[in-house]
Parts: structure tokens; sequence; C-alpha cells
């Protein structure tokens, strides 16, 4: 999960949100978690809702460069796993050495944009996240994108990224 | 998701399996789905190995060259999601015809491995797959190989994998 965005931050308008809620509705399969009926305050579109707050605040802070801020959605475990093309990592030092590398100054990271989110809120404590993420980029770097899923938890601390994995290109 | 076996489809050793149940328990994030507590019938332990004997059945079918039957085990719906790389395609039939373009026959099928597995059960019908894939390929053709993170569902036909997000070679 790299991130991209064109100029603001929130360039995503109610339209786009709007679809993208209902193709993630669609693209749910039947939903039967016995595990929401036993928590009286847990609504899925609620969680979404958050879910994706999460995703633009962390939009923010990559376009603000501050990549400690930005990794602060993933979980500090050593079982953050994050996989990149044919690559793993596992835990969150890990992770952030590996965007410390790749990203090494402003013009790098360059501008992120998250789009095409389909959020699928599992239960009260588990989502999966698919979007789709762009890096536009100037000087000596190409832009670059792909996709992304993610595995989200719900703790004590709200949702949490616990897995990564992100791929590049065409393939 | 695509699959790579060297030779038999069954050489996965016990020392291995018990390596990967090992690594996958390491691996999951605190389990505290209540989801669980309202079946009685649920373990997880039982549906971690029902879904390794879904993977295992996938490389053998494939290494046998048949398709159909790897398919089999992708939900047949509309709603199936097949990401590779940046590309994203929708649906059983699509998935099915990118599998027929890109590996056209026996030499571009090759021989099929899954390992380095780590089976997380979120709930009792949800379940997050991540393993290595390698195809061992002869002739005109490379070897290839990467990650791949399934989300599976347990219906009536048992579990099936519902999300592929697949990534190649080194990003």
């Amino acid at each position: 999960m790299i991130p991209n965005n064109s100029t603001g931050a929130m360039r995503i308008s109610i339209a786009l949100v709007a679809g993208i809620l209902a193709v993630s509705a669609c693209q749910s399969p039947p939903a039967e978690d016995p595990g929401t009926d036993t928590d009286p305050f847990f609504d899925r579109a609620t969680e979404r809702e958050a879910i994706r707050d999460v995703l633009m605040r962390q939009q923010e802070a990559w376009n603000a460069g501050d990549l400690e801020a930005f990794m602060d959605d993933y979980v500090r475990e050593d079982t953050l796993r994050f996989t990149s093309g044919a690559q793993v990592r596992y835990g969150w030092d890990s992770a952030m050495e590996r965007y410390l590398t790749t990203y090494p100054d402003r013009s790098a990271m360059g501008n992120l944009t998250f789009d095409d989110l389909a959020i699928d809120v599992l239960s009260n404590e588990w989502a999966l996240v698919f979007g789709a993420w762009h890096l536009k980029r100037s000087g000596a770097y190409d832009d670059i994108g792909g996709r992304y899923t993610l595995l989200m938890h719900r703790g004590a601390q709200g949702w949490k990224v616990v897995y990564d994995h992100t791929s590049q290109g065409d393939q």
C-alpha cells in the first residue's frame, strides 16, 4: 500500500464516495457473520466510514510529507506483514524502514491518491480494504501506481492495518 | 494467486506443515472475534486444515493441467475479484479467461508450488490466506513466482476464494 494525490487531500467528490459505497456494497459476499449480532453497538456502515477516514488521513499525511503519521495507522507489532511484489517484511520497524528507503525525500514521495476503494467490514473487528494507489511525481521520479489489499483489525486504538499486500504496474 | 510444484503434488513435508502452522499461529493478531463463540461446532484449527486442503487440491489440479478443477475453488460469482499487478478483473468467467490466456498450454502452466502459507481464520465464515507461489517451467517459458493474499468465505460449498490479490517478482 503506497499512497498518490494530484493536488489536495480531499478531491474525492460526494459522487465518487457514493459510487465507492455502492460498488463496495455490491461486491460484498453474503454477510452472515453471527459476530455482528453479539455487539449491539456495531454498525457496518459506521465502521466502513471510520475505515475510509483512516485512509483519507493516511493520504493527507503522505502528501504533507509526514511518513511517521502515515505509518501510525499500521499496527505497531512484529506481526505486521508488508508485502510488495514478491518481497515480504514483518514488523512495523521493517515496514517503516522500507518506506524510508524507497521514498527518501519529498520528490520520491510525490503526491498520493487512493481511489477505487472497496471496504468489506467482515465483523466488528475485521475488515478487508481494496484500492488503487497512484503516486504523481516530478523530476527524476516516474509516476507509479497499482493496487493494495489491507486486512484491518479494530482494537482499543481503532482500526489499524495488520497486513498490507501491494502490487505495482501491469502484470 | 498463481500456482508451482517442482515434481509431485504433496512435497510439503510434515515438518514444513508444522512450521507453517507455527508461523501462522505466531503471525495471527490477537483473536477476539465473538463470532466464534456463537457456533459450538466451529474450531479454528479444523478450519485452517480445511483451507490448507483446498490449497493443496488446487496445487494438484494445476499440476494435472486441470484449470477447471483449479478454478472450482473460486466462488462462481460476479463478485469474485481477481487482482494481478495493477490489473483487476471481476467475476469467475473473467478470472478463468485470464488464466486461459496467460497459461494457454501445459508448458506455460508448468509446475506449481504453494509454500510459506499463513492462514488466519478470522471467524466461522471468513479467513485470510497468504502464501508464496512458484511456477517452474521449461522451454520458452521462464520460471516465475510471487505472493498472493486470498480472502476466503465459508458457505454451503465449503471454503471458496472470494478475492485474490497476486503479485509477481521483485518490486
